[in-house]
């Protein structure tokens, strides 16, 4: 028995794969955007137990083609506008495959000397690219979520350094402040770190969705005063409903004034922010003291690449150093990837995005966002004259937050108009949006940010728009 | 300008790395399984900034090459028996290009459903292979330390539900037991949930390394009558240092009396688990709360890739279900992964563990972990009988932990002897081994679980433990 698949064997399967891929890639667009599945459907195609005996490889790409594939939501599809901004390029799927072959555990600099040093690189010209000061180090974490989590994980150790060893019971109660705009992974890691939910202030926001600094000083105050301990402020830049930037400096004189630590979400537009006109909406970002860009969004990075930037990784260090003594290692100054957060294992995901930088170089990556922001700006602008629509908010970045206008129509008869809308557009097959919810009205979003969506797409969805808008309006006024 | 790679440039790239990760496979050995790269020498080979202009995807290769694949510690080398078997076997990396390329995020049904449904059958085909009953349902994290983490988070919130809301501050103060030798994920997960690391009760292991059942339940009842809420106990099936195996019966019992919640770090040896009698060593397995397991060990399947087997996955639901107005659909009673833990974005995992069980089978899975332990069960016959080395602990598995004797030497000589032993063995190039401290004593690990490693290797390392001890010995007379 040969114990992995024999290597004429794997190599021409990976020939295969390759054309597989390539394919894909060219071809996508024949694929509804959303596979016509029911729930289940996927599950009954697959036998219930597992093969006793082997199969040869190339029956399993077969059904691979066959059952998976055509049943995938395609992210990468040029349709696919719903959801932020995703793009597995091909220099990131080089970059995976290759990963993978080598198969490292970066947890230590002695498990992967080259993953260890790549990352630390590449998170350096990130952080070139953002116009953060040298203060800033930056490590690779899976998602935004866990970049978050490690991020207010430090600020608790810092505002209560007991925190590793005593644990919160007994401790301060210590409060978290965020617009209400603000993703729902601040929820999740206050409830992850044992701080609870009704510890995390959702401080209403403007009328463009901003955080109201006014409100949320004045939160601070109120928490203060009633013996809370007010740990961190998460402010955005670059909201997921409509991309909104909170006034990241109005809030850092407000985090000096009382010590908190900020954290702030640029998962999806910290990518824009590589354009110098980009990144002046984020005035003040380079105070912050910790960061959030996600490479996987809109950096053309394949899923999952989430950078935190930190200007206190020692605090990261002093909450989350275990060492067993397995893994002491006599290496001298060296960074060991696995001292700075929860998880021990860690992939090789710095590969990928060096692959992205240097086949598309700085220029070629802000060509492509500043693409992405002319067709948003052109399809925004589309809606504004358009009579029968409405933008629901400004649109700083890609994502265009929208709705059909209903005559004399009760809000609540027109965000039913919306939903029904989005579902039609959704049925259609060639685009895929996503809602939201903005001063409590339904709204539909059109998210742009895929390497292959061109203007051809995006007048197409808004033809489609426009039709399934008019079509739904002939049959109200039919009934 | 093409937005990605232009689509022939890709397809030729696409094949290059096929047949460089082929290449790679085949010549492996041709490397050390250490690099000879001193601290920074792989960050100095690298631009202090990012290219302005995109290069072409040859010469990012070419670096590839050049730069970064010698720097690496080979984890898929046949000697690199120095941590937790992994393998990135060729079904495994096929998978992962494939998922790279569909770049899917599967936090919703909706945004992927067949990663979703596949995620499902391919953890219970997993669950029917290690003979667990249907209640348990398994989901895929990246790595133990996340799965362990959301296993203890459902204890904490079945313990005190209030957590959710309230947080950690003002309730009980929880505990955690676990024996000495249980991995360093539960000290960081205990941090990362407000638990404390003083809420750990390390209990002291047998003279086999192995939880004492008498112990753990005497620091249950000292706990109890001192205030403190137990909430969890960790054993392990499989210990990272010697693979040795808690005795789980009697610790579900006490688990029993006193609704703790148990826990089972099945991470490594989870995968001897689909063996009849390997399975036979974990008896009571089935009466757990949770168990981790990772196919990403010792199931041929690239890192990351970690099970949580949950016989409650409504409490995960529980404590983290948060849902955004953008992530609300109506698709009715589907899974919507992103429920069950920490993490928004979700890579496709399950492919590639589909993969790899549909090409190797059952029946091959099993063969593989066989001869494995069949290699280590060698050494360690070679070990036992050779005069000047000691096992240090049984092996139950494929981990051989041992030392070298010295006559007449003291405790401490002995432990440096060994520790040199270990510098040399690894400067020779051809195996990478690590070590480890049992009873307080250095001992050195060979870990057996790659699929390129044969007999050929096991033999040619214990070879080189031999004559380079034999050499020690000399310099060390000679002075």
């Amino acid at each position: 028995m040969s114990a992995d698949l024999p290597p004429d064997e794997f190599r021409s399967a990976m020939h295969r794969v390759a054309e597989m891929v390539a394919d894909y890639l060219e071809e996508v667009e024949e694929y509804p955007v959303f596979p016509a599945v029911a729930p289940g459907e996927v599950a009954a195609s697959l036998p219930v137990s597992p093969p006793v005996e082997g199969e040869p490889i190339d029956r399993v790409l077969d059904d691979y083609k066959a059952l998976i594939e055509p049943a995938m939501t395609h992210w990468n599809h040029p349709g696919f506008m719903a959801y932020i901004a995703t793009t597995g390029s091909g220099p990131g799927i080089l970059g995976e495959s290759l990963a993978a072959a080598l198969n490292a555990n970066a947890m230590l600099w002695r498990t992967s000397p080259a993953a260890t040093e790549l990352e630390e690189r590449v998170c350096d010209w990130l952080r070139q690219m953002l116009d953060l000061p040298a203060a800033f180090s930056g490590h690779i974490n899976d998602t935004a979520s866990m970049s978050t989590l490690l991020a207010l994980a430090a600020a608790r150790q810092r505002l209560y350094p007991e925190t590793r060893r005593k644990g919160v019971a007994g401790g301060p109660v210590m409060t978290i402040y965020c617009s209400d705009q603000t993703h729902s992974s601040i929820e999740k890691s206050a409830i992850a770190l044992g701080l609870g939910l009704d510890q995390v202030r959702k401080i209403e926001s403007d009328g463009d969705l901003r955080l109201r600094p006014e409100k949320l000083a004045a939160a601070i105050e109120e928490d203060l005063a009633a013996g809370f301990h007010p740990m961190a402020v998460v402010a955005c830049a670059g909201t997921t409903s409509t991309g909104s930037v909170d006034p990241i400096r109005a809030v850092v004189d407000i985090c000096r004034r009382h010590c908190l630590w900020l954290h702030i979400d640029a998962a999806y537009a910290g990518g824009a922010a590589i354009c110098a006109e980009y990144r002046a909406l984020m005035e003040g970002l380079e105070e912050a003291d910790s960061i959030v860009v996600n490479p996987h969004k809109w950096l053309f990075t394949p899923v999952d690449c989430s950078i935190l930037f930190n200007r206190h990784p020692d605090l990261l260090r002093e909450a989350f150093w275990v060492l067993p003594e397995y893994l002491k290692t006599d290496d001298g100054a060296v960074t060991n990837l696995m001292d700075l957060g929860v998880q021990l294992g860690k992939r090789f995901r710095s590969l990928k995005l060096w692959m992205v930088i240097r086949a598309f170089g700085v220029r070629g990556m802000q060509e492509r966002i500043r693409e992405h922001c002319r067709l948003a700006g052109w399809l925004a602008g589309e809606i504004e004259s358009a009579p029968g629509f409405e933008l629901a908010a400004p649109v700083p970045f890609a994502i265009v937050a929208f709705r059909a206008r209903l005559d004399g129509a009760s809000g609540e008869q027109e965000d039913e108009f919306n939903e029904r809308l989005m579902a039609r557009i959704n049925a259609a097959g060639p685009v895929m949006l996503s809602h939201s919810k903005l001063h409590g009205r339904y709204v539909l979003r059109v998210v742009i940010g895929n390497l292959r969506t061109t203007e051809k797409h995006v007048r197409a969805v808004w033809r489609l728009i426009r039709q399934e808008a008019a079509a739904l309006l002939a049959e109200r006024k039919a009934v």
